[in-house]
Order: structure tokens, then sequence, then C-alpha cells
């Protein structure tokens, strides 16, 4: 008692101490006294911990992570399935690099968001970082293997420290799933396959409608260079309009001036050229204009815009399609065509569902074509294009869908279930199980010697497992086995030596259904 | 010249205070002398970088790390093909947990190998560790979601900062693949079917003969007893008899009597115990020995290890069984049945071959019920009984094989190639592309504008593609195709309006053969 009262204590004044810290913090006083009271409050603190012995263990994962459930896996095989099988109707080959890169490699990638790198502790040896993400690591494997060119996916986890929004799906640690070609080919051949692929993956997801929106980053530098941008703001100007998904022209305009210092004149005349989107009509529109196209770049980009539209329409999918002046996307790497996929019409907002998921981008790429001439000695460059699809998003959608809907999804693939009638019939049903396994009929069976047969029923419909095997007494005298369908409880009875027969019967019927 | 000669003279006075540094160290001279002659040391290596300009940049994984290759990755997914249906046709669920834990879920549980975690930099915040096996993050997952009961499989990357040998397949970062069976239930039930399931696994994959080794730490904290060894060297002593699959008994015996200061006496017994190996013969001439039989932890692992024996029996598996008193298995946290599966008569021993695999355990596991009770709040147990499979040794022993037999491995499942006989037909190619997309059908073509024939019909060859369309002008205007089998190089005209069907029925000839 006496011990628990100077606990109380003890936690009232590390309370007060606590007050007064933040008390000088709001005041700005000077972080000398400031200092001064942290260092008494710390005191406080590690007399307290002392007093309760060893610290508490906390039971949790990572910030910003977090485990995959069962549930949760069962959806993410479905999604990367139907993605797999697209990246191979393609011929795509599959590569795996390490989680962690030598911190050199990853350094003057990313720009400002280098910040968000995770580093490995220096425990001697190499200095190393987690991947950021599959693009750079890429295009280092296809430099240090001298590759000319690949077709490849890969689909694996990437790290960022970021501030996570866990509730609208953002970790800092997830997947990434990216589809590339490097190699040396005609313009927008693979450029426009790439574009296929997205549309073929969207497809095969049940996400609804969507839109791919496509631009040149050629093209978005013509312009800012004939509306007035200097060179050197490129880079930071394009990075405000790859805000006008999220936010109003006014703010991106605001951007431009006051924090990038652009002339107000210049942004206006971006402003207009921006807003435009359209197909064949924006191509015809943009090349009557005789002041763009005095820009070498405009011309090039929109030759190539030009052949990619066409491309698109030979591989049915124009009315997806949207050429966007306002699509400039974030990385600094991108050299020529760039995309981003959009889902139309999913805004779930209901105020029932806690999740809220956004109308957003599910997929972006483009043409990245020195990249992998920043690790190639002699700067040997390798053009690549590729896509990456945002499949964290993926999954929030079709988790909420199935919230919405009330879907169950089954997370094994259980088809047989041998319960027994009675007690004292385990060495039977391991007989059973065994003739069942050597047959490559997906079989279960209850870990208890002698489990209810309405547990075991009970297990079967929770577990959505179609068949039962049941055996008691009498069907072991007159060899046979009984056959329970799980959801419409009909029982029959079927003779041992055709067991296997009978089943795999019934299942390709149930999975008919 | 001036510069490349101050280089070179730097250069030596670096090598010669190197070696005085070491001289020191070898001679065991005052530390601050040592550090002293250190300080100078990297004085003079950090002048040298400066004059060197920036650092160099190496392009190379991190140690111990590499790149899977398209190659390496089809063998993977083949691998684990086999293992993940053996998995599922046991009822097993997946789940996947972050790439890292807090440092604090690792801290206690590997004993001497904890050097050899990787921690990542504090970059403020929480401290992370790159996670060492996949059994402790298993144990945090069934504690801090209340699990009572659950059959997982976990397929991915742990991380070890071992002394990689490469050369044997030994990385810092490599695949663990790993399925167990939490809940309580009745004694050896789950046991078994793990057992079972290393049967199927092993069985399914093509590396020969194998036998699983089976023991129970029971029995041998039993006999360890009887001999007389002191309860606070149970866990080292069993450590020692753990080496010997690899080391002769004399090692094992100094070890135990040098190292570990057991009586010669004691090492002595205990070495004739842990010689012995059978099957039910074995355990009834155990239960013949009063002396052992004195001992509780002897009877109570006995009684185990008869009803498993039974079990395997019923599992159709009792001659790959056998009941070994010199498996011990590394690992701390095993209480009850362990086991190991060995490969019989893979040695790959050619001098020609720079690969060498030996003969070794491909598969470990055994039962751990206190782990979950580390995590839980209130020390609510969880008993569990899994296995692992060593992958990567199963990895190298196949590509050695692949590599004996010179076989070629598909790295993508291609079944078509769209190609032209004439100049100028990209565009027709296109459209046919789309066609067998649409219809499933994996297809590639050239992303050159007019590839040469012989070149595309050489990509076909190459990468096994079994068919390919070709078009010419004629073919056009017949409207036909011509249709080529790649290997036998026969071609046929096929009316467009029956491509797909008549693609469909050559491909399932094709899989046929």
């Amino acid at each position: 008692m006496a011990d628990a009262r100077r606990d109380t204590d003890l936690e009232k004044r590390i309370t007060e101490q606590g007050n007064l810290v933040r008390k000088l913090k709001g005041e700005k006083a000077p972080i000398e006294q400031i200092n001064e009271e942290v260092q008494k409050l710390l005191k406080l603190k590690s007399e307290l911990q002392e007093r309760e012995g060893p610290k508490k263990f906390v039971l949790k994962t990572g910030k910003g992570t977090r485990d995959y459930s069962p549930k949760d896996m069962a959806l993410r095989e479905k999604v990367f399935q139907v993605i797999v099988s697209t990246f191979k109707r393609h011929g795509a080959e599959t590569i795996d690099t390490p989680v962690f890169e030598l911190k050199d490699t990853l350094t003057g990638k990313y720009g400002e968001d280098s910040k968000l790198i995770y580093d490995l502790a220096d425990q001697g040896g190499e200095i190393l970082s987690l991947r950021y993400d599959l693009t750079v690591p890429f295009a280092r494997y296809v430099a240090m293997n001298k590759i000319d060119n690949i077709k490849r996916y890969h689909i694996a986890k990437v790290y960022r420290r970021d501030n996570p929004a866990m509730t609208r799906g953002r970790y800092r640690e997830f997947y990434q799933c990216d589809f590339d070609i490097a190699g040396q080919f005609d313009p927008m051949v693979p450029d426009a396959e790439c574009l296929r692929i997205v549309h073929e993956i969207l497809g095969g997801l049940d996400v609804g409608p969507y839109i791919v929106k496509v631009n040149h980053r050629k093209i978005l530098d013509g312009i800012f260079a004939t509306c007035g941008v200097p060179e050197d703001k490129f880079r930071p100007i394009c990075s405000a309009v790859d805000k006008l998904d999220k936010t109003f022209w006014e703010d991106v305009r605001l951007e431009m001036v006051e924090e990038k210092g652009l002339d107000p004149q210049v942004a206006d005349l971006i402003g207009e050229y921006v807003s435009l989107k359209g197909g064949a009509d924006l191509i015809s529109k943009l090349e009557a204009d005789e002041r763009l196209m005095g820009d070498k770049r405009t011309v090039e980009g929109l030759k190539d815009m030009k052949l990619l539209l066409k491309y698109c329409q030979l591989f049915g999918m124009e009315d997806r399609v949207s050429f966007d002046l306002s699509l400039a996307r974030g990385l600094d790497y991108y050299t020529g065509v760039i995309y981003e996929a959009v889902l139309l019409g999913t805004k779930v907002n209901e105020s029932s569902d806690s999740e809220v998921v956004g109308v957003g981008s599910v997929c972006g790429g483009g043409r990245y074509d020195n990249l992998v001439g920043m690790f190639a000695a002699k700067q040997k460059t390798v053009p690549c294009v590729g896509l990456s699809i945002g499949v964290e998003r993926i999954f929030s959608i079709l988790e909420a869908k199935a919230k919405r809907e009330k879907l169950s999804v089954r997370t094994t693939e259980t088809e047989v279930f041998v319960a027994a009638a009675q007690k004292n019939l385990l060495d039977q049903r391991m007989e059973l199980c065994t003739l069942l396994w050597d047959a490559d009929i997906k079989t279960e069976q209850s870990y208890k010697k002698n489990p209810k047969l309405l547990n075991q029923f009970q297990y079967c419909e929770e577990n959505g497992i179609p068949l039962c095997v049941i055996i008691g007494q009498s069907e072991l005298e007159q060899k046979i086995v009984k056959l329970r369908n799980v959801s419409t409880r009909e029982e029959r009875a079927v003779p041992r030596e055709n067991m296997i027969e009978e089943i795999r019967k019934e299942l390709s019927t149930c999975l008919q259904k």
C-alpha cells in the first residue's frame, strides 16, 4: 500500500512537470530553461520506471505497419492472381531484389522524399537502406547485369517513413506491383502495351469503370518553355501541376507564384493549357497553336502522343484513354509518356462506414529513359517504360465493397472434412485422411480424439467446406462412408471403394454452381 | 603527375599506419595507445578520400544478398507451388507480418544468435529490427490477436547478419517457408500431421529419397537427468548434441567436457544413448531401461513417441521415420517432439562443379508450447507445433541438378508469338495481339516496327514459345494466318475466323506432349 501510494504521488508529479514543460514551450521560454525542466521530467520518469521494475513489454507492430490476417491475404491472393496472369499474358518474367540496397544506390533518386527512406543501423560494414520503390532497384539490376532488354514484373513490399494515414489505407510498409519494359525499341510500341496491360488488369478486377489519363513530359516542358517558365523551374512547376488532381487551380497557381516565384502572368498562361483534355481533337488543337509548335519538345511529344492514341485504338481501348494536360506525375525521372488510371464513381462515403475510400489513382507510370544510365558504367542508357499498380488502394476498395455487400471470403480451400459420428475413431479418420491426401483432395479433420459430431458439422459450415465424409461403427462394418453435402445437408451412403470417385464428382458439381 | 605521386605516398603511409595498429592490437598494447594510432589512421584515410573527390559509386547488392534472376524465380515459383499446394491440401490459411518488428519483440528469443539480428537506424520513434525468423513473429501475432487456434503457413524472407557462405547457398537474406498449428489439441495429432506434410512436400519435389528423424525434448532431458547432467546445463549440452549430424562424437564429447564443464563419465553415458536410433524396437529398449524410466520426463516423452510412430503408420509414412536420439535441434524454445528431414544420397561433389551441395537437413521443426505465452498477457499459453522447409537448400540442389542435366527452364509462359513476314505490318500485328489477349491467350510480338522474320523465329525458339502466327500481305488478302509449330517448324494456313479455336487445339496438344 505504502509503495502504491508513493507511485501515485510520483505519477502526479510527472503530470505536473509535464504540464510545466508544455507551458514553457507554448510561451517560447528560453531554451535553457525548457531543457532544465525537461531533464527534471526525464529524471522523474526514470524513477518511476525503476520502481515499476522492468519496462512493460508492448505488444504491437511497428508504427505504420500491420499484419495481414488470413482474410486479408485471401483477398490479396485473388488480386495478385488477376495481375500476375495479365503480366504473364504479355510474356513477362519476374525477378526479385533484396529488401535493402546500399544507401548510395538510393541517394539522389527521390528528391525531397529522400527523408522518408528507412536506414539500417551501422552495425559495421556497409551502409544500407530499405528500398523505397521497385523502380530504382530495377534500374540498378539492369545496369549491374548489363541487360539490354527485359520485360519483367516485380511484386514486393516497399518502405516509406511517411506519416501514415492508416484509416485511408496508407502504410509505411506496403505492396508495390510493377511491370516494366527495358530496351531500345520503336516509338510508343512498348508504351502502348503498358496501357493495354493497365486496361486488362482494371477490367479483370471488380473496381468499376475507369479512365487512363495520358500526357507527355516533353509536351509539358514545351508548354512551360512557351509560357515563359525558366528551365531550372521546369521540375518544381511540374510538381505543382501534379497537385491538380487533388486541389483547385487557384491553390496550384498560388504555389507557383508564392512558393516557386513564378511570374503571375506565366502561371495564368500555364493554367489555360493544363485545363485542356481530349483525344485526337486536342492534338489537332495544339498543333494549330503556332507559338507552341515553335518548341521542338512540343512537336516531338505530340508526334508520340498521336502514335500512342492510334496504338490504343488498335489495342481496343481508345474509349478508356484521355489525353489530359493536367497530368504531371510527381517523380523527377520521367522523360516521355506518363499515365495514371483513375476509377470513376466508386466514391464510398457512407457515414456508417468507418473506412472512407475516395476516388483516386490506382495505377501510374511512364517512360524513364535515363535512370539505368545513372547506374551504368560509361553512362550506357537503356530506355524504360513501366507501370505500378496501386494494389493497396485496390485492396481498400475491394475490402470496403466486401464489407458493404457482406460477402464472406474463404481463407482455405479445404474440399472435404473427415468426421466421426462416434468416439474412438481417430485411427479410422486418419486412414481416411491418408486416402484423400494421396488422391490430392484437400482434406481436414479434427485434431481432437473424440470431437462432437455437431462441432464437426459447425466447423464445415463456418469454413465453407463443401463436403463431409462421416464414419461410424456401422459404416465401418458395411465398408461404406456417408457423404454429406454441407450446404444442402443431404447425406448418402457411398461404398468405400468408390469414395474418391464420388467425391470428385460432387466437387465438380459444387464448383459449377 | 605530382598529385598522383602524392596519392601514392599517402597510400603508403596508410598501409604503414594500418600495420602499426594491427601490431599494437596483436601485442595487446594499452588501449589509449591503440586508439591514438587508430585516430591517425582515420585522419590519413579521410585525407585520401578528400583528394580523390567524391567516393566512387559501387554497383552491387548488400553483402550476403543477391538478386533473383528470371531463371532463379522460375525455379522458385515451381518449388513454392508444390509447397503451397501441400499446405492447402491440409487446410492451411496464410498470413503475412511486417519485415521489421519492435526490437523488444525479438529480444531474448534467440540466445547467442541475437547478435546476428539486423537493427534499423534510430531515426526518431521506435527501435526496430528486421525479422530473424517467422516463428517469433507468428507467436507475437497469435498473442496480439488473442487467437486460440490457427493453422497457417507463411513464406517470406528473413534476415541474419551471418558470415555468408554464398557458394554453399547461404545468404544474409533468404526465404523461409513455415507451417504451424497452434491450439490446444489431443497429443500428437497435429504433430503427426506436420510430419505427413513434410512427407508430401519432399515426395512432391524432385530431391530423391529422404528420411525424417524424430526425437523428443522430454526424452533428451530425461536422459540428461538420468546420466547426471545438472539441470542448468540441459540446454548447453543439448546444443552440443545438436552438432552430432555435422561432427564426430569425439568432438561433441570434447565440447561437453572442456567447454561446458561436464564430468567425462557423464558425457560417456550420454554418448551411449545418443548413438541409438530405430523405431518401435528402440522405444521398447528404452522402456526396459529401469534407471531411465525413473524420470517422469522420459516416460512422458516415450508415450508421445509411441503415439507418434503409430500415427505415422496410419499416415502411410512409417518407413520414412526414424526415432533418432542424436537429434537435438539448436533452438531453445522446443518443448516436445522435434524432427528434421535429411536427404539421402544427393551428394554432389564433382570437381567440375563449382557449387558443392552436401547432403543435409532440408526441413526441421517441432513442438514449442511456451513461446506464445512469452508474449501473452497473463502468460496465457497457446501450444504450437510447426515446421520450416529449408527452401534455399532445396533451390541449390535443384539448380545443381538442372545444371548437371542441362535442363532449360522457361521463364515466361508465352503461348503464341505474332510475327510479320513483311515490312509495315505493325498495325496488323497489333490487331492480332488484341484478338489473342482478349481470348486470354498469352501472346507476344516484337516491339520493333519492322523486325526480320528470322529474328522473330529465333526469339520463339530461344524462349520456348510453342506457336507462331505469321501474317504477310497475301495472308491478309486471303483473310488467313499461317500457324507455325515452332519445334517441328511445320506451317499451315488457318482462316482468321477459326484462328483462336485452332490455336487452342494446338496448345492443348502441345501441353499433352
